[in-house]
């Protein structure tokens, strides 16, 4: 492609970035300069999509510039903080005007409503992929890790889980839904992260992690990084109405526990935390469910409503993630 | 490619990082979690490397994982900073162990060498790409950036230009060298981000730019970002004995100025610092070559020995960039 073409890429994410006072130079010198704020600490993550892995041909460029940078903020939601700056490298075969256009409309919606600045990035020809790095502040030693649950612990959701994975099903032409799938594919295609849950998480949970590859597979990252095990009970998980539909008429709970693409959070509170945690969720955005609790050994085990445990369900759906 | 796969290929990337005080948290969580050093600014620059384009199927993992960092941290280099940290986010077609045991070398022994930490990334099946995300610091308000070049100035390169382009001439069939290609395979192959002429200007350039599409076109940048035109001499420009053998056989002076890929820098000095430069260019690993000077206008305008000015140099060659 040639640089012409670039340079016209570039415009269209140009404009309507959050002005920030720590963004000292953004985009258009060798780097980008930026004020990190004193006393914090920076969290860093990076996330790429890839055309025919993550999503399909075809795929609505606006919701993929929701999502791109969606799945990092959603890590920076896991870790308690702030987000600030995010960088793009965009890889695409040939510069369309129509899809840069929808997909930066959902990239700097979003990056402004979380008061984001796109500082910098990189243009380049190839096969369509995008890669976001997210940066944000936590105070210092607050950081909510994935190591820190222990014994006793109580397990909590945020949101819903398993519309992203039902709409998979529905993509994939395996299930029907009678109505909803609207909601289904707007959860799939444009997942809030949860930041503010995130942030009054600080001081209150013990660890946090967010769910894209599915419950069980991300609480046993927690398990796995905090020495303990995990049991969920399945009736408490919070399902929506098309996915209790689903459930009801023979669907797999693999699909709630093990399809990803939720982008929720998953947290364990200490029992002395319990009553703090009361107060915070009252003022959240989004509900806060518990689903079980940490216990000794190292698996996640998933219990149904007549006591039975559910097994098989990560090896069985890996596919999905 | 199986989760597990991944898990494979995080560990050709766990060992031999250089360890740094400010990694509070490397790979392995969310996020990482580093601690900013009081009082500097932070300069973040992105850069990504597709097969296919920035480089032909087959190429030596080594020399990829190399670059791959280098011209990022030549981006650093270009702003003054000292690099701190970085980001991988690979995106490959299979995980082949013996590949990634390659890029990962190369990737790794330049990152010690500047003592940089790799704190995270995402492993993604796809076509094969690369995109490094890096960070370093500079002292608040002395970041050399494209747009403090002034009218009198003097304009210098590190090292010398051309063998890069040549190398690609030579990749191409167009041009067959006498002998030295090793060499030019190197230059082009594992390139120096020079880090250390970068700090060393803190205070002492008035604009800096990397060099990775040609001095014409880079220096290019720093007139339109400075208000300001530059003439270079030809004659001037350092080059390699290979590169003078290919000019005096009616080589293209395109090659040396307008081919790119020498992620060497270019500065331009202000008469009050031609002191103090002096010092400091004798304590540098690297060449420093008067080329040109700042003049008043717009345009970089090439004079060759005889006085003429060279034209239609950049247009020409950007198909190499």
């Amino acid at each position: 492609m040639p640089l012409a073409e670039f340079d016209l890429i570039r415009e269209y994410f140009s404009h309507a970035t959050a002005s920030r006072d720590d963004v000292i130079l953004g985009v258009g010198d060798d780097c980008a300069l930026l004020q990190p704020p004193a006393g914090m600490e920076m969290a860093i993550t990076t996330d790429t999509l890839v055309e025919g892995v993550h999503f399909s041909p075809g795929a609505d460029p606006e919701a993929l510039g929701h999502k791109s940078l969606a799945v990092n903020l959603s890590d920076l939601a896991a870790m308690g903080a702030q987000p600030s700056w995010v960088t793009l490298a965009l890889t695409m075969p040939a510069s369309e005007p129509e899809w840069l256009k929808g997909f930066s409309r959902g990239f700097l919606a979003l990056a402004q409503k979380h008061h984001v600045a796109l500082i910098g990035g990189d243009t380049t020809s190839g096969p369509l992929s995008i890669t976001v790095t997210a940066h944000g502040f936590v105070d210092s030693h607050k950081a909510l890790r994935r190591s820190g649950a222990n014994v006793g612990d109580q397990i909590y959701v945020t949101g819903q889980l398993g519309d992203a994975g039902l709409a998979l099903l529905v993509q994939k032409g395996v299930y029907v839904p009678e109505n909803g799938l609207p909601q289904l594919q707007q959860r799939l295609d444009r997942p809030q992260p949860r930041l503010a849950a995130g942030q009054a998480m600080v001081g209150v949970a013990s660890a946090v992690i967010d769910i894209s590859d599915g419950l069980v597979s991300d609480l046993g990252h927690i398990c796995k990084r905090s020495g303990v095990g995990a049991r969920v009970y399945l009736e408490k998980i919070p399902i929506s109405k098309e996915v209790t539909k689903y459930l009801q008429t023979g669907g797999h709970w693999g699909t709630v526990i093990a399809a990803g693409d939720d982008y929720e959070l998953c947290i364990t509170v200490p029992p002395a935390q319990e009553s703090t945690l009361e107060t915070v969720a009252a003022g959240l955005d989004c509900d806060l469910t518990l689903v079980g609790e940490v216990v000794a050994g190292s698996e996640v085990t998933c219990i149904q409503s007549d006591g039975s445990v559910v097994t098989g369900v990560t090896s069985g759906y890996q596919h999905f993630t």
